[in-house]
């Protein structure tokens, strides 16, 4: 069974974003902290550089990943990565009100006017056999809330950040999980929980 | 060279408390859910059982603790442990305004109005060559942002608790620490910070 999973990298005190979206240079220092390599799609763009345990996890997650499930905050963030989204797998982004003026160049982009359940699905049915990543942000606490993510990986950086975006704010239901597995890699401890 | 360390039981959402001070039955459920014994200095009050590698991260807190830094309001929500600190060790508190009406009965308190360096520093003199345990809460982002924690050990529990109060709320300093040890418990991950 392909999985549903989140991942974030988030601070000591619980962010995943400083104050006015500063804070990513060193919530993301781990991803280059390291000599052994693991490329993306895109290697010039996104090569990560971490210990042998971390590119272990990151491997796992590039060539298990079918599919992405995303929030329009990040969508718009990013411009939808201007076209080509790193992990080179369809995008399916969730949306009050799609754009009318985007246009596909290497990453399909689907907009998802009829909530998280919906677009997981359709991110389901485009992954195949393959694993889908949601998140972060919104759409982590929709997808946890509507009991429809099968495991959380935490990346935590030994780092504070004092304020900022919440991992997981908003929550309506209190969750349960058992114990994590534990990767320790270079300036960040990977916690994966299955749900 | 003795440690000042803080300690907190902590949701995957960053909480040490619930909404309206709920929580702590899921937050503390890791204390009682194994079957390795620690007693406390009051074994019938409070013996935590825990899996072995625990029980040892657990001891080494027990017996290496000389003293004890908390807030006013952790006093007051206790009622200083009605007399009887668990631990067994003095409390310094860290208050504006001392109690009129407090006498010592089991655990000496000393009310401290000078702020948290003067708290710890009168808690390593009280300790000698033991450690001093500092917080939870506000006390805790005080003698960081001081520079006075050497160690900080989150017992991150796989709970959410939606809302509540944030475990490092307000610091004023960003700040970055080494990669922790982990210890796996039942319920529990414990993540060792040196600072």
């Amino acid at each position: 069974m392909s999985k549903v999973y989140a991942q974030a990298s988030v601070s000591l005190d619980g962010f995943i974003a400083g104050p006015n979206g500063t804070g990513f240079d060193r919530l993301f220092a781990w991803c280059t902290a390291g000599t052994v390599e693991t490329p993306t799609s895109q290697p010039d763009r996104l090569t990560y550089r971490t210990n042998a345990a971390t590119a272990a996890y990151l491997r796992d997650l590039l060539e298990g990943t079918g599919a992405l499930v995303i929030g329009r905050r990040l969508f718009d963030a990013t411009n939808g990565w201007n076209g080509s989204h790193p992990l080179g797998k369809p995008v399916f982004v969730v949306t009050h009100e799609p754009p009318t003026d985007w246009v596909d160049t290497d990453t399909p982009y689907t907009f998802v006017t009829d909530g998280i359940a919906s677009a997981i699905a359709q991110a389901q049915s485009a992954a195949g056999t393959l694993d889908v990543g949601v998140g972060p942000g919104t759409t982590v606490v929709q997808a946890l809330d509507a009991g429809l993510l099968t495991e959380l990986r935490l990346d935590l950086v030994p780092v504070t950040l004092g304020s900022g975006t919440p991992m997981l704010e908003g929550l309506t239901t209190q969750h349960t999980f058992a114990d994590p597995r534990t990767i320790v890699g270079i300036g960040v401890t990977h916690l994966i929980y299955d749900i």
